[in-house]
């Protein structure tokens, strides 16, 4: 068996069944070995970035790694925004890439000279702060060893991607591997049990809350979650990496926090007097620009798998406890009473009612021209089907859809969450499942930082409905820029420098249907034929260039140049004191 | 003045007149003194690899170095593989990155946590491997040394890229510039006169030979070499990088030697008795895979300002001098007798034979059907005017334009050489001066990695001549597929996975004109009409899809499984013993 073949059969054994990849010389026995390789599909994209981004969804949506196939130098290099999303956002990932002979790299690296072999750039520098595990391969055989350590440190833990570079002079070697391919399993984790304190403030609360994040998805935690706030009609709030951990119709679900958040869950994060945050890192983009005052009246509990980010010295918590989610909330529903105190329905109640007196998308929306986004992604969301993967692309659309898509049972939504890289959209590559409809979501500024893979999917007969906002640029930085520079603006749309094209255009140009969607078309039957469509479309939906984005947390440009935030739950547009 | 107006203020004092950007929330002020900076042009690129390829070009056509202005996080990564092409192909380029607040970055420094700030990454490890001097600015005020400090590294010695990542909290902050812009000069390098040996060498020699690289591009450089060969009979042939310091039709130049190369130089180097290298750092792509055999009857005198590069053990050099080429030229120059030795003559004389012999492109490919790429690219290089910038992209293409271009007097040739990066066309964005013409050369598989940048010259009206080598794929690997791996393809054309769109579709997706040439067209008038028109076209040209490449350097597979490379002048297709 060679390095290369023991790869895939490895990856194989461990529940891969596509790679991702763009294949090149360097990577030739790589790409040999995947080749006859019939357990393993390729899916070859045509840029590594889009690659990678599809191995980090892959990697989200099933029990293994995704894997991203590339070869050296600046295939490895085009990778690195994929990865590094992957790594912010914990999917576990296997990155491939072929490199020169190891000759070769020893004298690059002991020498530091710029360039040794053809192509060739040293990555262990370059990739190690994206990644959970890197190893340049010195000898063949250590491939079986190098594997085996790459995928426990990709699945155990907080998840994240691994980088595995292979010299061309090792790609082909035999090696002996006398038990098979070993059965490695991600390394278990401390079950810390809720302290006593912890339940003592639960139960002694009168408005306890859940955040929930991206840590959620982790094992039995969704059900589990779901289990406590139902029985104990918890309300639950969630980051955006936990936005499909509970269905927007669940009936204690409130809504989604954060800088573009809606004014329910700022109010009853704020009015709360016990918080228990679940997997959730709390990002200023959740907590707002003062995390010292999130959550201010509540007893503090939060929980995560990764330490560094209870250390994390913003929000002040009462209780950090370092443990996987789900082993956390089982022992903390083992120690519940049967019935939720008094109290607690009520204050459900009030948070639900807030939820209903504060929608994001507002009644007026339906009616503006051109299409009102919220309005228009609002609609889509009722009319997408339980089994959709939705991924949703960075930027003003990044924040619109996650305040107003309505969330089924059984959805996944995938964002690009820690990095918020503009192309994200291609990682619906990686979706394809069974039984399962494909929806991207885009702004015509993020569909070109990967417009290339129109050719990927078309090739693939990859069924992805692609929804392209166009607004004619970048429209979360003209705001920006309407907001601190007096409408100064440069390189957000054709008045400054930056003009996209006409998607139906370059779509047709790709051999993909394509359609538009503006004010005044039957909206619902349009969208409804769009989903119905076997094969992929891409849907130019015409929105208002520079709609509102709202509610939102505002900040101004004070007398020295900084800006300066307003408060969580002071939302723009501003209510009256009263309300 | 804030810091981010002394950038750009610096930046024009230094000869910039452009900035190639990809705007963002987190560079917002550096966005915003750019745009009120008069003297400055932004160029917005739809993807920030496309800005920072057009700034290395920028910095390689220009007096002053490229700029390249991105924002936070996925905008910094989107950069890598642009400025790590500049950095092997030591291009002087300026990259400017905004980031979050300078607390945050601390932090994260500080604890290892992956993320602190929004869409924040640190960069400093990811990308000093790649950049001559990296600084995440600490303090508003050392802006000043920062600059100047970054300036001289970007055009000290052997040149190349640096990088200056400002937090958001920095960028608007105001400075105090007490002496104005300092005037920072690039730092002199000593002049090593040529040795009495060398001289002594040299003299003694009956076949003299320069291979000049891309250091001859530095100072006089040029001049000096041509006075030297046209003076004193001395046949020059050039490594990838120094294409353009010699034309074609200049009386001594002989050919392009390397793993694609030509017949004439390979066996000029073997014939050689004295080889004198300049600014070429002889990597294996130039050398062949026997590099102790490169040259190998000849004295060889090795000049390059990067001692590294000196240091590597492959060519055993006779002498190796650590001096600007100009520098040392000129000392040659002043050392040699008015007039050559009588044996040099009749050895160019041998070597121009061998070019007129052994010619790259032959008689029969203008015959054939579908177009033979190389007789396209020759008719295409005598039809191209002097005043021309041209820009080759990688792969198949690289190679065989690389072989058949015949380079006028006063044309500027331009690839990606040590990184070798698919997408480098987009470099053409960098290329546009007053009264040039540009032309870009690349195959289909490689504009697709840069594709989005149609919109940037539509807008733009940059008049860029594209013309595109439509093979359906990505035939440098096809051809590595065919020769290792019996033909079991994957990734490399429709058949195995991968397939690239109709390039005129796209084009007029775009907004851009275009047209299609195929065997059997008047070529000739086809090409002209292109050339001639005041606006961007993009002309797909409708090649082989499997075209052979040769002359080149051909390896097999060994039965142990790795690659066993033919000699240097024995290239394939192979000639009888006799020739």
């Amino acid at each position: 068996m060679t390095v290369s073949e023991y790869i895939f059969d490895f990856l194989h054994s461990k529940g891969c069944d596509t790679v991702y990849m763009v294949s090149g010389s360097s990577s030739m026995w790589l790409t040999d070995a995947l080749c006859r390789n019939h357990d393993m599909k390729a899916v070859c994209c045509h840029h590594e970035q889009a690659a990678a981004m599809a191995a980090d969804c892959y990697g989200r949506l099933n029990p293994a790694p995704g894997v991203c196939l590339a070869t050296i130098g600046p295939g490895a290099t085009n990778t690195i925004t994929g990865v590094a999303g992957a790594y912010l956002d914990s999917s576990p990932v296997f990155v491939l890439t072929g490199q020169a002979n190891s000759r070769l790299v020893q004298y690059q690296k002991a020498t530091g000279i710029r360039q040794h072999g053809t192509q060739s750039l040293l990555l262990d520098n370059m990739v190690s702060p994206i990644t959970k595990y890197f190893c340049c391969l010195e000898n063949a055989q250590d491939i079986v060893q190098v594997m085996n350590d790459a995928y426990q440190a990709a699945m155990s833990g907080r998840k994240g991607p691994v980088w595995i570079d292979i010299p061309i002079d090792l790609q082909n070697k035999q090696i002996t591997v006398s038990d098979g391919v070993p059965d490695g399993q991600s390394a278990p984790f401390d079950v810390v049990p809720p302290s006593a304190q912890m339940m003592q403030q639960l139960l002694d609360a009168k408005r306890p809350l859940i955040l929930a994040g991206a840590g959620v998805r982790n094992g039995q935690a969704i059900d589990l979650l779901r289990q406590l706030s139902d029985r104990f009609d918890i309300p639950v709030v969630t980051s955006r990496g936990g936005i499909d951990v509970i269905p927007s119709n669940a009936p204690n679900f409130i809504g989604r926090p954060g800088s573009y958040g809606d004014r329910a869950s700022h109010f009853s994060i704020q009015q709360c007097d016990f918080l228990l945050i679940l997997g959730s890192r709390l990002s200023v983009s959740t907590t707002g620009y003062y995390p010292q005052r999130f959550g201010l009246h509540a007893y503090k509990v939060m929980v995560d798998i990764d330490q560094k980010e209870l250390d994390k010295p913003d929000v002040p918590v009462d209780e950090a406890v370092c443990c996987d989610v789900s082993a956390y909330l089982t022992e903390v529903l083992n120690q519940l009473p049967s019935s939720p105190p008094a109290a607690w329905g009520q204050w459900r109640d009030h948070c639900v009612a807030l939820r209903n007196q504060y929608p994001t998308v507002l009644p007026h929306y339906s009616h503006e021209t051109p299409l009102n986004s919220y309005y228009f992604v609002h609609l889509l969301s009722t009319l997408a089907p339980n089994n959709a993967n939705i991924v949703v692309d960075t930027g003003s659309v990044c924040n619109i859809v996650s305040q107003s898509w309505e969330l089924k049972e059984g959805q996944r939504y995938l964002i690009s969450g820690g990095l918020s890289a503009m192309g994200f959209w291609a990682g619906i590559l990686g979706c394809a499942q069974l039984g399962r409809q494909l929806i991207a979501l885009s702004g015509d500024g993020s569909v070109q930082m990967n417009v290339q893979e129109f050719a990927t999917i078309h090739y693939n007969h990859l069924p992805v409905k692609l929804f392209v906002f166009q607004n004619h640029g970048y429209m979360l930085i003209r705001h920006n820029q309407h907001n601190y520079m007096n409408d100064r603006f440069l390189g957000v749309g054709p008045d400054s420098g930056l003009e996209t094209p006409n998607f139906c255009k370059v779509a047709e140009a790709y051999g993909i249907k394509s359609c538009t969607i503006s004010a005044g078309d039957d909206l619902s039957s349009k969208i409804r034929e769009v989903l119905a469509c076997n094969e992929a479309v891409v849907c130019q939906v015409e929105v208002q260039i520079f709609g509102d984005l709202a509610p939102r947390i505002a900040s101004r440009v004070m007398p020295d140049g900084s800006l300066k935030a307003a408060e969580f739950d002071d939302l723009y547009p501003f209510l009256n004191q009263d309300e």
